[in-house]
């Protein structure tokens, strides 16, 4: 009685086996999507000091960070097995530092206009830029966090809006 | 009277103008290194529940994750900057499903017997696995959270043995 | 008298001087293309049998080797130094083990919209799932053998439907 | 009573429990090491000959094709899940034309001062040189094979030298 | 009074407050463009010789050059930080050599039909050839200079066609 | 009575046959290497105007050149069809402006512990950078020549000292 499709949510990435396979989208239209992905870096207080301290240090930090992200973004689907290689239109990558908490939360917007979503390659643009400040700050701090990496937004395609505030 | 080796730890990717660069490690010797990093995927347990209910599936995606994380660990230097390129001696990734928490820890361990550390491999790699896991349950939930993902062990070169539990 | 075109097919990568080159695809238009490649590993008794043997074996490496090939896919025209880049649609890797020969057929499909075939992308993701079945077994049989790779199926396109069965 | 030490050889690819892993090789000592592949192209008789009227045609497809497997051995740990990165010595390609049998034998040589065999390097680059010449000469035969691809010859490392001829 | 967009030309790929981005195509139609981009490699009339000396040397160093500029052309938006992944209708590289003048003029030429130039593409294909000339024929002349690596003409987008002769 | 050895300077990458071949490194020993290489970007003064009148501008666009320069260096095998991989120790990228000639000097130092010199690594370094110069200002001036580009100073290995000033 019950199918998959009437069970609600599946994992679109298994067939029927369980066996893994990457989605057909041979049928579908090109739409205009984007998808948001945040993450947070933690250090201690004396390492995000220390990136505030030196001149020039944190833009010279954010900055690559910020390349690393963008070029991980273009690349992500020879990252991620299942994913597809699609043309971005556009890959922002954004930093707000939170002196108090001595973190950086990074902010990674991307969009395209394609059959598929874009929201594993906000979420490796996201994680690429956080290890990057991992990188680079680690002399001072090795223990540095990575956290709350999510999705924010995403639009387009047959879920249309959808955000997690 | 200061100076920056005796103001204890430094940026070391960051030159005295604040600009970036990349460490020479060409004075130093090969010894064997080893970093473990963890991280934690936690989802909805409705998509967790999925996961556990179809046949094959958690092996099929946890393997395909650690193929990816794998994979991503040989790459590291393309992704990160200011990383230098190493020939890894193992990398190893293991999943520690939570069924309470709806949550499976991602680990990476990495060797080489190099001149630098494998700190940015490991964690690399446990980013790259964990996005994985999201790209393949993403469908069943679009909110899992990359969490707490950071250095928990490493071993060999100056600072020699580090540990984060 | 007789010109290239007369003189029935001719190697599309070189010019008339026989230097290599890239079609030119500017005027053509996107349609949906898919490609079918097949090829066989053929192992001894005892590697087979030991990838039964084993609990997991067969389906972890032959997940392995699915993974290898979606991703080899995905960057055909990184290997093959004439094709030109372009959106997969689709990937898919099926394995047909024969017991009584010891042999595993590998079978891939590609399917784009585009403007070129998917052929050497079937045909690649064929060679290297393959491979990593090679890889994988070798410690049994370093004797592997990799055989009759080549086209099943071609739709879509100028020359439409082909098929080598 | 029995263990796998002593059940002769093994997937060292998979540990106890049948999952996944890559081979550690931090207590190994670098040896000089080689490794031979060779496979073979057949096409129609009119898709080789062809090859060889058109002026520098089969030494421009050739020469194309060694650059691709080249190139590809150099990237083999990218495109084999298993495989170590390592840096090769030498990688040699030769092609060996057969004119009664419309076949091209493709022979790679690799060789490397490292911890790990390069029979992957060496299958990698004749397969991926293989696929150039099939990708050169399609448009005149779709239905080229690839066929009796396997290593030759290995030598260094603890097995020493191995011979398939 | 004045803003930007009165002030002529700008640099597309910095923000107001002077940081760098990718610039949005989001909303730009699919055109044909084109690009074609020059460089001359200079070198000692001793290397040059050589280069004619012996049998097919020539012919071997220049399509070892064409393919290694046609496979960079291909992955230009993983080495330039800011430009778009796009897919190449075609790519062409021409040789002009000059006995006199002991020199190579090396020509990209670079098609799409997508919604941003490919200036980078023919800029970055010509450079790589360009280096790879200079690769092989170092032993015999260290000295080898490259030079006027510059655009020659576009066509397709906005600014219509442009030359510079 | 002649040989290639008394006959000067051959070309490394060609064998007797005139094919090209990657050169053999098996039996040599591995020694500190470095090298130099710069070329220049020469812009109209009006794009080079707007590089300094922007906040950051200039800061943000070398910093991004500078990163885009590194990475290249580490890829620099997969670039150059018949360069080796080997591991980097150090790369540096400077630059020099000049206001006057509205031009900015790119040097990049490569260095390694291994059998074969690092010149294509800077080369390529340096190519790469002042590629992503001219992308970042090309909307300024589409005319800007990327010039001069060459190996400054070598050290280690068989050839020793060498210097191009």
């Amino acid at each position: 009685m019950s199918s998959s499709s009437n069970a609600g949510p599946a994992l679109s990435h298994l067939d029927e086996s369980g066996q893994v396979r990457m989605v057909d989208v041979s049928g579908k239209a090109s739409t205009q999507r984007s998808a948001v992905a945040e993450g947070r870096v933690r250090m201690s207080p004396e390492a995000y000091r220390l990136l505030s301290a030196q001149e020039n240090a944190k833009g010279e930090v954010l900055n690559t960070a910020r390349i690393a992200g963008v070029l991980a973004s273009k690349r992500c689907a020879e990252l991620i097995p299942l994913c597809h290689s699609l043309p971005l239109s556009f890959v922002g990558i954004e930093f707000f530092p939170d002196d108090g908490a001595s973190s950086i939360t990074v902010r990674a917007t991307c969009r395209t206009d394609y059959k598929t979503g874009v929201e594993m390659e906000a979420m490796t643009a996201c994680s690429v830029a956080a290890l990057t400040i991992y990188d680079m700050c680690k002399a001072a701090d090795k223990g540095i966090v990575l956290e709350e990496i999510r999705l924010r937004h995403k639009s387009g395609g047959k879920s249309g809006e959808w955000s997690n505030d």
